[in-house]
């Protein structure tokens, strides 16, 4: 499989009903502007959308799942490796924080094992897409080789392909370490040194930060050569990360919605772009994570985030919250009356 | 009616279930703390209700609209006083902003008309409670007569009689001139000149700005004698403002939650906590507001909005737009797995 389709365009926004959607919004009985951010997300929805009046109603969550080699060391992580796999038999018993959400969304919901470190019995919606058992330990060697990346790139990819119906999508993780492997990522795609991005990521303290950091320092040493984000990637793991960047340059180029959960699927996406830039279009950043570093990766994609709740979980559990503001911006902009259909009188009038 | 029950004590919390709510959340398979405010949120809701396992399944909003005598100068709003009645029969034809959030949401939505300019004929889903047609010009005289506060004030409490089986309280606003008045209220509560807190309301602009704090600033000097929060509310108005303060304290006498709009529903609040300082506990703020006062009201009442839209309308709309993520904070404690149920080692494991 080759990985040139990653540079593909992504699809183009269609000015003219972004346009309509602009006028149609200026018509609402309400003064322009007072529903702030509600308008832009409507707007923005139906140039993606091709429709006037976008909808929301079909919405598609992929949750990657992989272990870390990294997570081996200690103090990388406050949760023990074996909780990876644990948290896949979690969500597929619909007990996890994204489980809940996506059952009150109404949305699907499928959990993609990339490969885990402890072996799992076949679970009810699981795909089992064993790519290994977790990657190397990026601070000895590369996380991954070029077939093991390949097929991580394809498994996001078949994820929006399955995803075909859906009006939104959505990618998640869970992977113990992966805070580890996305700030060394953003490190070296951004050329900055580990103190500027690593934070506590599910729980370490003071001097377990000041180890990861010294951590991330050497391995950035050490693989000093990856320049291509493709390479980076390939580095620094993990499969679902790399599938999380593939799913996301997917949806863009099939001219699919995509909202990106926290701090590591905004590395993803951070990704992505530097693939393949038109991708930004098809963007919305859902909120801003509690892991530091967020902050740093958001103003490197010039993005700000809808919400500030102040969460760190990841899974997608932050994008879905998102899910009913969108919907509820879609429902304002279709439903509302127009000054003339009201016959209530326009600021001009 | 005596207006003494504004100063009754607000309902106390059950700190016990407090206390088995945070057990429980220390349970659920995360990180601790990784949800956020979500889990903050479902604690105190919590201790709220009185259940382990609080619940957001029946929302009432009450919309209060009245005019204000003031808007009979010119500039002091960018839309003409007829508004208020135009936008209570679009309420009541189903195609305002609150109409199409209310029925997202399956929440039951009722406007209260106090008293507008203009006459409307019967109106579906209106309730009729004329105080008078509109306030008096508070630049000239108090807004309002004793008698006149007295039958706001009730409304508002009648409002949550009402909402009996609710378990969140919704109150919204619709009056032109009425971010002047809140801001007068404000200024006068606070002892805070008018160029502090004066913002454009519904779309002035800089020169108009301008004309409003003065205009406001000379109203407060008229009327420095009013030093106590009633007598404030008596002299600046509106209806629909004593309506809110008197359905919020009743509410959080009565140990419903409240969630909070915007501006003028903050300040109201603001009104509510000097006269009642235990009704706070049930105060949620949403959102914060474009209008720039918002600011300081937030600081005044120690409070940070859940959600930052740049949302300006009223209506409720801000508040309703928070309604989904107080439901998702519930389902997640509620609904979430266990470590010991689900098999998943803790971080102390």
């Amino acid at each position: 499989m080759s990985t040139q389709w990653l540079n593909n365009e992504a699809a183009t926004l269609n000015q003219q009903v972004k346009q309509q959607a602009l006028s149609r919004q200026a018509e609402l009985t309400k003064p322009p502007g007072s529903l702030g951010q509600l308008e832009s997300l409507a707007v923005q929805l139906a140039a993606m959308q091709g429709k006037i009046k976008p909808e929301i109603n079909n919405i598609h969550i992929s949750v990657f799942a992989a272990d870390h080699g990294i997570a081996a060391n200690k103090n990388i992580s406050a949760f023990p490796q074996a909780v990876t796999a644990e948290m896949v038999r979690n969500f597929s018993r619909h007990g996890a924080a994204i489980n809940v959400i996506a059952r009150q969304l109404g949305a699907t919901l499928e959990v993609i094992n990339l490969g885990t470190v402890n072996n799992l019995e076949p679970l009810p919606s699981v795909l089992e897409q064993h790519i290994a058992a977790g990657t190397e330990d990026f601070s000895k060697q590369p996380a991954m080789t070029e077939e093991q990346l390949e097929a991580a790139l394809n498994a996001g990819k078949q994820s929006v392909i399955r995803a075909k119906r859906a009006n939104l999508f959505i990618g998640g993780e869970m992977g113990i370490g992966n805070t580890s492997s996305a700030s060394a990522i953003a490190c070296a795609l951004l050329k900055l040194p580990a103190n500027e991005l690593v934070g506590p990521g599910t729980g370490l303290d003071e001097s377990g930060v000041n180890h990861k950091i010294d951590f991330i320092n050497q391995a950035l040493k050490l693989h000093h050569h990856a320049n291509s984000p493709l390479e980076i990637l390939r580095c620094f793991g993990g499969f679902e990360i790399a599938a999380l960047v593939s799913s996301y340059l997917y949806s863009a180029q099939s001219g699919k919605p995509v909202l990106i959960d926290g701090f590591i699927s905004s590395v993803a996406a951070l990704v992505a772009i530097k693939l393949c830039p038109s991708a930004r279009n098809w963007f919305f950043y859902a909120h801003a994570s509690a892991e530091p570093g967020h902050l740093h990766i958001m103003q490197a994609l010039k993005a700000s985030p809808l919400l500030n709740m102040g969460m760190r979980l990841g899974e997608a559990s932050g994008a879905a919250l998102v899910v009913p503001i969108l919907q509820m911006a879609c429902a304002l902009h279709n439903e509302m009356a127009t000054f003339s259909e009201a016959g209530v009188s326009n600021k001009d009038d």
